[in-house]
Formats: structure tokens, C-alpha cells, sequence
């Protein structure tokens, strides 16, 4: 039986816990600083409060403070912060890391330089240590379309874990797989990774139709707008696939549970959609980040703004051209510039054949 | 101004009319023998009493004896029929179609030999005319993500009218392009119509999640199954898409409007989701054909006994091979054979790098 390390206990990696303590596994859930409430939860009544679900016994919770005690022999870290934390996460794998160890990232998203180049989040804790670490640890992550809750409730997920050495992976992926998780592997890390964090952009998109409906008070109307959805999903896909190849990951990928299917759960619900509602509605969407959903944590806004930024700068560098990915860049002037919602139809669906 | 006439009065080509007479055109809508009813509510009231929308004035009704004289001088010919009715419009036309005129099909479906062999529905057609007719008409088809009332009630819609002739599909397209209907268009005929006609057999399997959780009585639970919907939904894409590439189509035209685009709205709700939904709480099939759905039509359905009983001609024949369509075989023996609905996951997800 092997030992996992969380660090970061939000619903996702709290979630994940589920099938790898049902495999008979030691799982230790360390919460960051903004996570103390949800130990102190964890650890007096077995609840997690935002999953709303009591965890597995075998799952223990840590507060920060004893994280060194947490990591001690651990054979697997799961990296379980959001994008947002993935900064801090770094600074702490400093010294919590240690060669041998197989990480798993479930965080999702991108940094940019100012050039416009793109980073995966691996990629920002790699460059945070020592080199020799890097090569010592294994690298891995999770993608697929799951959200988190589900998983705990035990209903059928299918995912894909991704890295760099299939001994590692087929590992991991025999820690994780139950009756109701299912686990495929692959190669093609970059890929999996670049679809995982460009299907949050497209996911704010998501949101509009509904808006629009409710501003129009058409919400109950016998027609709704699934046919303006599934055209900006199509145009997503164009999209993450060709970040995907942009990235120098295999665009088949993109085909599959790491990208279309991951989009389609993504566009289901959530944070960001409810974001994309207010701008649907009209709300301008500077407006819905400093009232309507001021101190929400939104992934797919901030990719939206990491990503748009550096398709101005790679565009500048001739790297891609003025007319590729026009709904990221047209997503991008609404949540920076408060750009009202006109979606450039005539730019999308270009190379048509 | 030019003038379409329409065989088949349904609510997908009666929708279609909307955008053609706001331009100033002249729509000719024939119902066929079972849409006399349809044509009478038209011709009394204006209103298409399926669609649940008062047509526009210059769309003139006819009943089939009227056929002649509607086709009289006709510049475009719509075959608005579905799936069920492509023999016996083939037969009409025989008489009907005159040389010069530009066909537009919105049927979506497949027919195959005893060896497997798959036609696109305007194969069908084309086969019951004299070859000099055939080449003295122009074929097009409509594809994308079209919920027909959606149309009428002008919402944002993106489609491809695609073809052999690019001076016809600008024609076309010309006729129908408004400020709500997007029009693209593309000479990957064979792509978009495979996309088209496939997506419907995936439509079934997106009832299935909703389904399972009524019979468990988790339908209104915090967590549902949109994990599960969601890796149905990528099996799909890839099947689709491999659907494209065996009937000779460009595979990108699966990744857009006439694939994952359509995959999505047809996603969204309709009669094949439903039937899928009772499949999902526990009802063999062929209650739900004989009961439950009684004298639906099921064009989704439709499709997968079709394509589904090809596969295994295509097999044995070794144009595919045996692990090729896991869900579309396994959808085969749900509607033919009352397997239970328990998901090959394991089939599923071949050769990711």
C-alpha cells in the first residue's frame, strides 16, 4: 500500500482522495493557510464543508503547520491547489520534494512571460527548483473531465493520466482506479495539459446564452439559444486543439477526454459560466468582478487574461497570426476591456475545406 | 429574388424558410402525404402548428397534389423530409427535379448494403435518378448546430452549406445569410454529411446519464452525472471523426460545426436524448420502441441500427477492425439487441500517445 501527500484541500484533490483510500491507500490532506477551516472541519467531524460529504477514514487531515509530517516516506504528492496557488505550491516544494517522490498535478492553467511565451503550471514549479530535484521527481497529472463531487459519489468518471515514463504512470494509475474511476494513461503530458488549462477560457463562454435569455426574459421561452452555445463550443475546439499543437502537443489529444470532453463538463456549470451569465446579461464585466462575484476564485477569467495577453505578444512576434484563436482574443477584451458581448461570428471558422 | 421550393413541411425546413423570405426570396413549402395537416393549419392560419410559430407571409403552402405547379420554375429545391422519407423523395423528384436547379438537403442519415457499404442520403437520391439528371443538379446540404425553433425565433445560428461548387454554395448562401444566421461553407460534402448524419447516434447515449439517476432517485441530488456524459460525449467525437476519415471526409471537419458542434446541440435535448433517457432507468429498448415512444420518430435511432449492423459487415470484411466503434457497436446491441446499459469503458479511449 503506498502513501499519497496532498497539499492544497479544495473539492478537487479532497475528491481524488475518494478512490485512492478506497484502494486500501494512506492518504494525508495538508490545507494551505486559506484551507484552515476545512481541516479544522476534516479533522472534528470528517466533513469537508464545500464538497458537503464526509471523507473516507482513511483520509487524515493536516494543517500547514505539520505539512513536513505529512510529506515524511510519502510515495505520491498530489498537487492540489488552484492555478492560483501555484506560486506558493513551489516555494514549498522546495523543501517538502524529495527525489524518488511521484508528483501529480491537478492544478490547471498557464503563466506567460512578457514575450507571449506560454508555460504549463508543471513547468512554474519546475522552474522554482533546483535542477537536479527536477530530474529526480517524476511528473505527472490529471486531466479529464471530472468534476469533483461526482467522483466522491462514486459516479463513473473516465480520465486520463498523463507523464513522462509509463512505469510511473501505470503506477499511479493502479493507486487510483475503482469500479467507477477510470483511468487511461499517456505520453503526451504537453497535450493533455494544454487542453486541461484552454478549456476554462472557452467554459466563460459558456455562460452568455443564458444571459442573454434572462436579460431578453426569454429564459422560459420554448426556444432557448443552444445553437449559439454549440457554435462557441465548435469554435473552442478549434481553439484548444490549436493551442494544443501551438504548444507542440499531439492535436488528437484534443479529440477525446482531454479536450472536447473536458470541455463539454466544463460548459456544463460552475464558476466561470456563471461569470459569462452576468456578461451575458450586459453586466460589463469589470462590474461582475467587483460586485457580482467579487472574492470568487475564477480559473477560466484568468486564463482568459494570461493567455489573451500573450496571443497579443506572439501575434506582435509573428509567431501566430492576427486572425488565429479570435474567440480567446474576443473573450480577452471583455473581461480586460469591458468590451461589450458582440461575438465576431465572421471570424470564426476559418479554413474551412 | 429567387425562388426555393420545399418538399417535406417539418419544423427544420419550414425554419429554414425564415431567414430565405426575409431576404426577399420566395419559399414554396409542399407537405408531403403526412403533413397534410400541417399544410392545412399554413394555408388557414399561418401557423406551423409543430413549430409553434406563425410562418412568414411570403411563404406560400401547398398540398402534394399542388407539387407540380409549386416545383414550376423553382431555382432551389430543398429535400425537407427526414430520415424515414429519402426513398420515397427520391421517387418524387424523378418527376420534380428539372436540370439547373441547386438541391439543398437537410435529411440526415445513412443507408447501407448487406457488405456494409455506407451511402450519405444524397447518395440515395442520386441513385434513383437518371445519371444525366444527376449531373445537371447541383448538390448542397446544410449541416451544423440547428435547433429548427431556434431559427425561426432568430437566434444566433452558425451552419456550413457544403457542396461540390463554390459559385452555387455562395449562391446559396447568399439566399439564406441574415444578421442571426451565420453561413459558412465547404466543399468537404462527404466530411460534413458523415458528421451530420453520425452525431444523431451519439444524441441517444446523452440521455442515458439523466436516466440512470432518476431510477436511483438522484436526479435532483447536489451531484449528477455530467462526468459520465462527458466521456460518452468524447467517444463520440472520436468515433465521429473516425466515421469521417472511413467515408473519405477530411477529419478537421470534425473538430467545428459539422462535428463537435453538432454532436453538442443534438447533446442538448430532443427525442433521441429521451429515448436514451428511458434506456437509461432500466427500460430495454424495445419497450421504449413499443410503449414508451410509440410511433416517435427516432432518427438517431434509426441511425444506429443501420450503422451499427454495417460495422459488423465492415468487419468481417476487414475494412475496420474489431475494437474500431465501441460505443456505436454497443448502442447497436441497446436498440437491437436489449443489452443493458452497462458502458464498455474499458473499449473505449484506443490509442491515446
Amino acid at each position: 500500500m503506498a502513501t499519497m501527500v496532498v497539499l492544497g484541500s479544495g473539492i478537487m484533490a479532497t475528491a481524488l482522495s475518494f478512490p485512492v483510500t478506497e484502494n486500501g491507500h494512506e492518504v494525508r490532506l495538508v490545507g494551505t493557510h486559506l484551507d484552515r477551516e476545512i481541516i479544522d472541519s476534516i479533522q472534528k467531524t470528517g466533513v469537508h464543508p464545500n464538497l458537503g460529504l464526509k471523507v473516507n477514514e482513511n483520509i487524515k487531515a493536516y494543517q500547514l503547520e505539520d505539512v513536513a509530517e505529512a510529506f515524511e516516506g510519502a510515495d505520491v504528492v498530489m498537487c492540489g491547489v488552484n492555478s492560483f496557488g501555484i506560486e506558493w505550491i513551489a516555494e514549498q516544494f522546495k523543501t517538502l520534494l524529495k527525489p524518488g517522490q511521484k508528483l501529480l498535478c491537478v492544478t490547471k492553467g498557464m503563466r506567460a512571460d512578457e514575450d507571449g511565451t506560454l508555460h504549463l503550471l508543471p513547468t512554474i514549479i519546475q522552474n522554482a527548483l533546483p535542477k537536479e530535484l527536477v530530474d529526480q521527481v517524476s511528473w505527472n497529472a490529471i486531466v479529464g473531465p471530472s468534476i469533483a463531487g461526482e467522483v466522491a459519489v462514486h459516479h463513473d468518471t473516465c480520465v486520463v493520466f498523463c507523464g513522462h515514463d509509463q512505469d510511473d504512470l501505470d503506477y499511479l494509475a493502479d493507486m487510483f482506479r475503482t469500479d467507477y474511476y477510470h483511468v487511461w494513461t499517456s505520453l503526451d503530458f504537453v497535450g493533455h495539459e494544454t487542453g486541461a488549462a484552454t478549456k476554462n477560457i472557452y467554459a466563460f463562454a459558456a455562460g452568455f446564452a443564458k444571459g442573454m435569455l434572462e436579460a431578453a426574459g426569454k429564459e422560459n421561452d420554448k426556444y432557448v439559444m443552444y445553437n449559439y452555445s454549440s457554435a462557441v463550443f465548435a469554435q473552442g475546439a478549434k481553439e484548444l486543439i490549436h493551442f494544443i499543437k501551438l504548444m507542440g502537443g499531439d492535436p488528437n489529444t484534443g479529440i477525446g477526454l482531454g479536450g472536447v470532453g473536458d470541455m463539454f463538463v466544463t460548459s456544463m456549470g460552475g464558476r466561470n459560466v456563471k461569470a459569462g451569465t452576468f456578461v451575458g446579461q450586459g453586466v460589463p464585466f469589470s462590474e461582475v468582478r467587483s460586485v457580482h462575484m467579487k472574492g470568487v476564485t475564477l480559473e477560466g477569467v484568468a486564463a482568459i487574461s494570461v493567455v489573451g495577453k500573450a496571443l497579443r505578444a506572439l501575434t506582435k512576434r509573428g509567431v501566430i497570426k492576427e486572425e488565429d484563436f479570435p474567440l480567446c482574443r474576443f473573450l480577452y477584451s471583455v473581461v480586460e476591456e469591458d468590451h461589450p458581448l458582440e461575438m465576431p461570428w465572421d471570424k470564426f471558422f476559418a479554413n474551412l475545406k
